[in-house]
């Protein structure tokens, strides 16, 4: 491995394995249960100084630096992550794992089903935020012994992960770092995902879930993703990035004439080459059904046995997971005099923020780990 | 007829007859046109009492009243106009024609081309709603003789009618009242079109739009009224009407599980219905190519003759058509001292709001004909 600095790990953790298997909250059990991980700097001898950080829904455990120097590109969230760089692996062990459900690696509906031989497909049980993090945390425990993780941080759905993990494992967790994320979606939400379901289910090629023997590009994934853009970009940020551009040769041409239209199908159709769609269904209404009120009875009653100091960080153009949203629950957390920190943070760009607005984020980040440290 | 009161007629008017036919802006010519319209009140000697009213994306010409008591339901914009309601038949001779390109009667892509026999489908061109304008214009000069319109009225893309309405034809027009609309989309609002075109078109069943033989119900028709529908409520409209209600036996259920996802279900199949998939895909072009600055320079130039008496009003909650796009083109009517009153009315109910919030349009609009009278 190359970004010698970084010291790159990976490897693959397999459990639960059959007959017994990892319970599910819906009630089934999935195994066995492979899930890849990767891994920064150097777990200290006392495996106090691990930081968990969750992907996001189209995300993976290649979260910092470059495999090889001639690689494109370096993981997702290289910026905040590195010698020196707020998530300083210098200091702190870095660890990522691709999670339940997804198609990085990790079991999921493209995953072979161990009973049949063949890829689950549509057969893959319904699973949760909690299901992908009790799947971290055998990883984190069982293959690592690490009992208390320094921090875990994510975005977005890997925000509801460390929301999760707090919840579920307050011991185990000194700190976290929540970012552009809800403790339940909103039915506006809910429905922008319902159409990016139906846009896979709508296109023949998707053929019930079962077309893993050709692997066609799917239309119908790259219209869900489409959809998904427009949601996390902003209606500021799309003015700045396309206004009414145009680079058709007439704006009567039917499909297309807009830049805008054409950095969508861009979008979608780069999409469709490195995710599976099942995937895609599963993990969408994974996020529809978090939801720290009907799981607990109300926000009081899942916040009132974490522990953890919290950093948590909203974007102001974030219609998506909108920051009123987000301070509900920090609401909760201050009137049960809980430590948390809550950022608003100011800028048009929209969900992807997180991804974006380093200079915001990271002196944040920074000053927030040291208060742990302290 | 019923609803005596309203003196309720309709009929077809037929014009642009080949070879000649309409040239529309795209250049190229259609013909023969029929428009179907509908009238409420009696036209006064002078025909000056007649005011328009342009239909939104799935309206009709049946604004108001029942055609027999019979009826289900009344016109889609009943409580405005009636006897002693603010649109007056009592005063008023109210006209409204369905627009061209829809589907409701007027020539659409679901007419008989003249020069096949067989329906336009995909072969209709692309129209502008400068177009759909003309084919008002011939209407209401040719057939009914009115030389000048008391008013335009309308919302959303009727509120782009409106306006066309004014800058094509000032002289014609004495007032003007465009609700929930603008000069031209947004980015985000041209995306959101974009994908209700997509999802027709991946629907194997739309066939290239040569599905009129055996009329099947289109699912990527119900999916783009979905993804409209979306846009249609609000964030906060949402919460208010389904909140994270569910009906589903369990939430782990993979389709339909939430309140939300039953109601797009319902508005998009029972679209399906009374909806052509062709025009739903040339009118949502329509409006992404509707633009006064493109189209006349500036904004500035687009105005400036406008001699119409106007009155706006946008929702504050209307994330479609958002205010402060409105509001652009309100600051220059004023920077040009055009005779131009604003509301930006408080309401949760999104871009819809023009079709629900009585109560606060109507004693608006009332009072502006009084002055517009005066």
């Amino acid at each position: 491995m190359q970004d010698d600095d970084l010291n790159i790990q990976t490897g693959t953790y397999t459990f639960a394995n059959p007959p017994e298997g990892l319970l599910l909250k819906c009630g089934e059990t999935l195994g066995s249960i492979d899930i890849i991980w990767e891994s920064y700097g150097r777990l200290n001898k006392d495996k106090s100084n691990a930081i968990l950080i969750c992907h996001a829904l189209t995300g993976n455990a290649h979260v910092a630096g470059k495999y090889q120097a001639s690689d494109a590109k370096t993981g997702w969230w290289d910026p905040i992550i590195g010698p020196g760089k707020p998530l300083d692996t210098d200091k702190y062990f870095i660890l990522c794992s691709n999670f339940l459900g997804g198609c990085s690696g990790s079991t999921g509906p493209s995953s072979i089903n161990p009973r049949t031989g063949e890829p689950y497909g549509m057969t893959f049980p319904t699973i949760t935020i909690d299901d992908m993090v009790q799947c971290q945390k055998a990883l984190v425990c069982d293959h690592f012994g690490i009992q208390k993780l320094f921090s875990v941080v994510g975005g977005s759905i890997g925000g509801m992960q460390v929301l999760s993990w707090a919840v579920q494992f307050p011991e185990m967790v000194q700190s976290m770092i929540p970012m552009a994320t809800v403790h339940r979606l909103s039915p506006q939400a809910i429905a922008f995902n319902k159409i990016g379901r139906r846009c896979i289910m709508l296109d023949p090629k998707w053929n019930n879930g079962n077309y893993y023997r050709d692997m066609p590009d799917l239309d119908g994934l790259a219209l869900a993703r489409m959809v998904a853009h427009i949601t996390y970009l902003s209606d500021e940020g799309m003015q700045h990035k396309f206004g009414r551009d145009s680079r058709a040769h007439s704006i009567f041409e039917f499909d297309d004439a807009f830049e805008v239209e054409h950095y969508l199908d861009h979008q979608g159709y780069s999409f469709v080459k490195r995710f599976d769609a099942n995937s895609y269904l599963y993990l969408s209404k994974a996020m529809d059904i978090f939801d720290w009120e009907r799981d607990y009875g109300s926000l009081e009653n899942a916040i009132r046995p974490i522990t953890a100091k919290s950093l948590v960080m909203t974007f102001s153009s974030d219609w998506l997971f909108p920051p009123y949203q987000t301070e509900e629950m920090v609401t909760v957390f201050k009137s049960l005099n809980k430590d948390i920190e809550y950022h608003k943070i100011e800028s048009y760009k929209g969900h992807d923020a997180f991804l974006i607005e380093y200079e915001l984020i990271n002196p944040i980040i920074e000053n927030f780990l040291s208060r742990v440290e302290a």
